[in-house]
Order: C-alpha cells, then structure tokens, then sequence
C-alpha cells in the first residue's frame, strides 16, 4: 500500500517568508509549487526547487489566479480563454527552471480559488486540464474526486490524481465542508492522522454531521501555510508508516 | 545577401492595445514577444503567436524588467540573481506557448531598460546570457556588439546575433546616441530605409555628428511601438529587397 | 431641464492609452476617474485632472476591483472589508491629486465588476457605500436605480446620483440586457440620443423585448472605451441640448 | 531633553506578514506607514492604524518605489515626475485611512529605495519634497541630514526631521556605510542603546573606521524588519529615558 502526501510550497513571494518549507519536504513526497500569479517570485521558485531536490520530493506546478493582494484565493470570473493561458502561462515559467535544474514535472494541480471553482465549474475545469493536456499530456492534474475538475480531465484523456484532505472536514456528499462551518477544519495532528489512515486503508471519512463517506485518494494534502502544517505531516506520516503504508508518490 | 528584420510584438496588456502587429508582421522576418513582465499578458502571448505563425515570422522571447507601469524602460537595480530568475521564468513562460504552438523559440532578447542595462554592465550581461544558456545553449541571444553582452554571451559559447538600429542615431563610439539628443531618432521612412542598406552593406553607418562609424548586423530592429513603424518597416523592406538582399532569419 | 453627462476617463496606464478623454472631455459634464487598481497610474490620474480642469467638467472617483489585466471587469470575490478598503484607497489617492490641483471631488462611482456586484449584492454595496460615507458623508454616490447599491447608499444617509445607459440595452424589469444579449449594446449614436431624449424628458426607455420601463436618472453615462464614445457623446449632447435640456452636474 | 523613535510599519501585505508592530508600537512614538506600492494593502494599513490610535504613535506615510517584488529597496529609474505623482497618490490614499480614523498625518518619509535616492539625488529629492509639501506645507518630512533630500526640502519651505540610525554604522563623511560593509550593520541591542544616546546627547557617533562624526537628529529610527527590531527598540528606549530623554513627537 501506498499514498503520495503533497504541500503547497515556494508561497514566500520577495522579501515576504510563508511557509516552512525547510521542516515539511522531508515529511512529504510531492509540493506543489506557486508559479508567481498568487505567490512565488522567480528568485523563490528558483530556491524551492533546489529544496525540494535536496529532499528528493516531486515537483508539481501550481498555478492560480492572478492575484497577489488576495493569495489567489478569491474567485475571479476569468473566462475560460483566461484561465487556459494563465494556467499555461505559469505552467511554463516553472517548468523552465525544472528544466535547468534536470527536474521533470510530476503533476499540475490548481490552486485555491481557481481549484475550487473548477470543481464547480465544468468551464473552468476544461480549461485548466485543456491547458496542462496541450502542455504535456503525459502529466498527471491532481483532481478532488467526483468533480467536473475530475471529469473534465478524463475526458481530455489526462491522467488523474485523485486527492483527499485529513485535515478538512468533508460533508455527506463527499464535498469538502464549507470553510466557515464547524468541523470544517481538523487542528489536532493526531486527528488528521486518524483520518488520513481511515482515508487510505478504507477508503472513507467521517463527516461533519457524524456520517460516513467513502473517499478516493492517490494523494493526501497538508496545508503548508497551516501554522502547525508541520506537526500535521509528521502525525499523518508516522500514522501512514506505522500501518506500513508507504509515503510515495505515484 | 540577406538580413533579418525584428520588431517588438506582443506588447499589449489586457484591455490595452499597443502596435501595428497585423500590420508589421508580413513585413519583418523576427519578433521579440513580450513575456508579462512589462508588457504580454497570458492571452496576449497566445494570440501573438498565433498572428506570427500565419505570417512565418521567427519568435524570440523578449523578458524584461518587472515593470509594468514603466513598460520595463526604467533601470531597475535587480541583483545578478534576480535577473537570471527573471529572465528564465519569462522565457519559460513564453516557450509553453510555443511548445503547445508547435512553434520553435527562434531567439532571445532582453528588453529596455534590461537590455540597456546589459549592454552596459557586464553583471546584468552575465546574468541574462546565463538564464538564455542555461534554458537551452542552441537558442542565439540577440546582442548590441561590442558591448558587454555580446562578450558575455560569447564567453558561456552562446550565440549571438547582432543587432542594429536603422531609426537610431549613431555616437562616434558605435554607440546608439543618448535618446534626448538630436539625430537620436531618425523619423523619415526614406533615411531609415537608406541607413538600412548602408548598414547591411557596408557595414557602416553616419553618426550624429556627421562621422562614420563601423556597424556589425545580423538582424536590423524596427521599433513596433513608433507610430510610423509600419511606414519604417516597408521603407526599409522594400530598400533591401531592392539591392537584392533577402529578409531572412538566421 | 437639465441632466448630468457622465463617463469614465483616465483609464491609461503607463505607455498604454485608452479613450479620448481630449475629445469626449469637452462634451461631458463629469467625468468617473481610474484609481489606479483597474486603470490609471499616478501619473494618468495627475494629467487626467489637468484636462478635467481645462475642460470644466467635474471629478469623480472611480474605484474598482485590484485587477489590471482583467481591467476591472471580472468579477472578484473580494469580502466587504476588502472592498471597502479597496475603495477607502482609490479614493484618497485620487483625491490627494484633486486636493493639489484644488478641485473639489463631485462624486464617487464603482466601476465595472464592482459596480455590478454593488447592483446585486448588498454586502458589496454597503462595503461601497460605506467608504464613500466614511471618506466624506458630503460626496454622492453614483447608483443604478431600484438596486441595492441605491438602497444601502441611502440606508446610510448618502445622497446618490441616479444613474441611466442610453448605449445599454434594458431589460423588462428595468435593469441592463445581460452584455451578451442581442439589443443589449446601442451602436448608433442617433438611437442611443434618442433614448437619452426619452429617458430624461419622459422618465422610461424602450426595452429589449419590445416594451417600455420607466427609467430614474440624474446622469446618463457614455461609455468612454467604446471606440464611438465621442460621436455617441456628440449625439447626445446635441439632441438633449436641442430640447432644450442643460448639460450640466447636479 | 527628547527625541523620537520611529520604525517602518504596515508592512505586511495580503496574506503575507512582516514584521512585530504589535510589540514594536508600545515602544516607539512613530510609525512610517507602508502605503501599498512596495508593502501594505489597503486593509493592512486600516489595521495598522487601529494599532497605531491603541498605542498613542503617531502616523507618517512611508511611499516607495512600485515595486513589491523588491519590497521598494532596489533603485528605479523613476522621472522626478513619475516620482512625484508615485509619493502623492501614496500619501493620499494612507491619509483617506486617517481622515477617517480622525487621526492626524504626522510626517512623510521616503522608504527604501527612494530614501536613499532622494539622499544622493537632488532631482529626486526636489520630487519628493514636492510632492509632500503640495499635499500640505505644514506636514514634516523626515530626511537624512546634510543631503540634497533635506537641502531640496528646506527650499520649498518644508519643515524637515532629522533622522539618525543607531543601528547602523557611519561613514567619516556621516553618511552611513554601504550596506555590505563590515560594522554596517549593529546587531547588539546594548550597542545600538548606547549609540542612540550619543546621538541624542552628545550629538555625534563613532564611525565604522574608528572616529566620530556629529549627527544631527530629531528622530532615532528602529529597523522594523530586523528580527530584533522589538529588542533592540527596548534597550533603546529603556538607555534613552534612562538619561531622562522623553521619548515622543515633535
């Protein structure tokens, strides 16, 4: 058995530290790392890539929308003309310095506002995996599972990474809780790691409103910008190995 | 005989247009596409490509300073370090629309105040050559000669492509002529045009204070963004043509 | 009878220009000035005021969403306590240059996607609004009638500016033909005089659909971007001037 | 005898944080607030307001060169005139957060960059001063004694405060030491406590070459960014009053 724990990484941007970086790619097996539209100047892309070699994780592109002041995590009506090219334009900008670095690509997934609207909207989600497929179709767009970002890539003939988050708290329709609610967020390390180990040994998760949901996952997400990210990924991969479950990417 | 013909291309934002594209391209054999850093957002560079593969005219990236407001023409003091990322996060952006164009990256050249800046500071030099080099050593870096970009270039065995400017005037130093000095734009269609086939055949052209001086070209610039560019551009086409010499990349 | 001419200007940005402010200034009465986050550099706002001055029309501030490749028309899941500050900023910038050139600010108006979204929702009109009041209770709004952003302006005691589109197509419940629509834009200038006549004379327009819906308006605005905003502007004027109606701010 | 204590604040930016202003604050009597160009959104000036009114500091405008990315420290080729419109749309838009907080702007003072340009440049200077004294003539601005930026100020009029840095080493010539040089930099608390009372006292400091040069100084200014800002802002304070220097405002 095995699972892929990745991070969103490289989110400092200038004179601006965000993350723990160094403490959390040893605990990881793949990052996903900011393009430079919410996070990740060139300098700092440049940095997390020697980072994340030195701690053998896999490096996957991160792009989002546009928008610094806001992290990328407000939904921006982009047209999907729009979020193809500022998908492809920053799935570009890393991969050049994977490419000086003799990295490969591992994967693409988008980040915060732009992922969840296109697991929302089937427009958006075509866009994104239109522009990681036309890229490379041979790297692999992370998806949340039962999702038009999920469907759309299939159909474009992309390979999948399904994910799952131990530390959200998921509804019972398989959907993430929203933010504001309660339960909506696990803060106890040992918790996230109870759940990370229900998510890949059977393969469901308890809900917010005390049920149960089955859960696919090829990848598990712990929140680098999380303060306690760290100890999270410690709990979940100590929790992960002690059930002999390997921490690799696919 | 032949000659190349580039101009500056891409350089609208959004909802700003700049240049005579459509009108420019049938008449040159290169363009610089700006990259998103002082110019070319995401959508631009696509639709730029795609104009300049209907007219079979050769792409170079064009990175610059990271300046919209200032359309990348102010110096700007970034380190060695900062340069070399910004220039390889540019032209790894641009290179993702011409890998999904199936279109090659015919060139690199540095634009503005970054170029100036280069053409005067062997560390800037450096540093944009070894972002070019590093992205990929077959891919020639357009160069003002005789200036520390051209020797940095050719130190790291990239190549290089000459360039000169027919609008320009010329110091005694081979110099382009400060831009608030008289004769510093030559604005006639018709003398661009005859400074143009000087250059390209006698390897000469007339300075501002009525010398001569020596003039090395491979590529002849023709700026996209004067009023009159298109004017220039068929001025200077149908002179060289007209001595027999073919507009032509290298 | 008299009826204020508003449109939007000083939406250039660094080397980019957009509109003509020359032209259209000289038929308007007011005019709504980029802030510099959708449009409008320091710089802009700063020449943008000297021809407002030379050509008497009044200043407003026109803030909209931080997105300049997007221009401020995309839609921005920004909080209330986002755009409130967001407006709170644009507002004292601009008035900072009117304060130098010893011009009073006449009005205050959302632009774009802001202003939509203060049509629609009420959260963002009160987070409008209430910059506006805090910034100074004096300044009016400018408001789309029969909307939340007329009604949370006057829950806080704000005087508004009624505001109608003769270039916009309108729907049966009175507000604006969805841009997509057919009918929804007003391309001749003598339709578009036409209906600015009807609007202010009898208080109604025609709709989309063949009908008639009554129309509140103290300014009619002219779109500046429209590449006949100074002919439609022309018409206009002439044809309200011809009944007899005055041109001028409330 | 007194003499105030400033820092940079406000520093922060979206979801990125800089800076300890929570524990900093208490200690000083000013604040230079970041105005959005180089750090500080529009709500992370409204926060750092409602910081400064509970800790009784009084406010300045701290406008930089637009450049987050560089956070306002690399120097821009900037026009007097681009310079002047960047400082005031910068101290109006941080005075829209005052006016409505009923807090008085205190001062302005350059950051980074544009500080140390406006200290060697005249043309520079002259714009900055400009720019503040047209907003309003009775508002101080800081300046580095014995430069064209306090000459260029006096000219017009300005009332200047002189600034010295405890924290940083000086040239015989009393400008302080280039950045990169040994002793540039004073690390220790205890060092730079004590140096802030030769400055206030005795009016002069040692060099980094051995000697002493005299300062003239209104206002002592604290690092922010250093991690032991709040450290060394203590022993400052606490060396200072207890020679019986007030510490406050002029």
């Amino acid at each position: 058995m095995q699972i892929d724990l990745n991070a969103d990484a490289g989110e400092s941007f200038g004179n601006w530290k965000l993350g723990r970086d160094e403490e959390l790619f040893p605990l990881i097996s793949s990052v996903n790392v900011a393009c430079g539209f919410h996070a990740g100047d060139p300098l700092t892309i440049k940095r997390t890539l020697e980072l994340a070699r030195q701690n053998r994780v896999a490096v996957g592109a991160h792009p989002g929308f546009p928008d610094l002041v806001g992290f990328g995590r407000r939904e921006l009506a982009a047209t999907p003309d729009e979020v193809y090219a500022d998908v492809l334009y920053q799935v570009g900008a890393l991969s050049a310095f994977l490419r000086v670095a003799q990295m490969p690509l591992h994967h693409i997934k988008a980040h915060g506002a732009l992922y969840n609207r296109a697991t929302k909207d089937p427009e958006t989600a075509r866009a994104v995996a239109q522009a990681a497929r036309d890229f490379d179709p041979a790297i692999p767009l992370v998806v949340l599972p039962n999702t038009p970002l999920e469907a759309e890539a299939q159909k474009l003939g992309l390979r999948t990474i399904a994910e799952a988050f131990p530390e959200r708290g998921y509804s019972r329709d398989g959907r993430l809780a929203p933010r504001g609610l309660a339960g909506a967020w696990i803060h106890s390390p040992a918790e996230a790691a109870r759940r990370a180990v229900q998510m890949v040994m059977r393969g469901e998760v308890e809900t917010v409103d005390g049920g149960v949901v089955s859960v696919r996952c090829q990848t598990l997400c712990i929140h680098g910008d999380n303060p306690s990210a760290v100890e999270i990924a410690k709990a979940v991969r100590e929790a992960l190995q002690a059930e002999g479950i390997a921490i690799q990417t696919y």
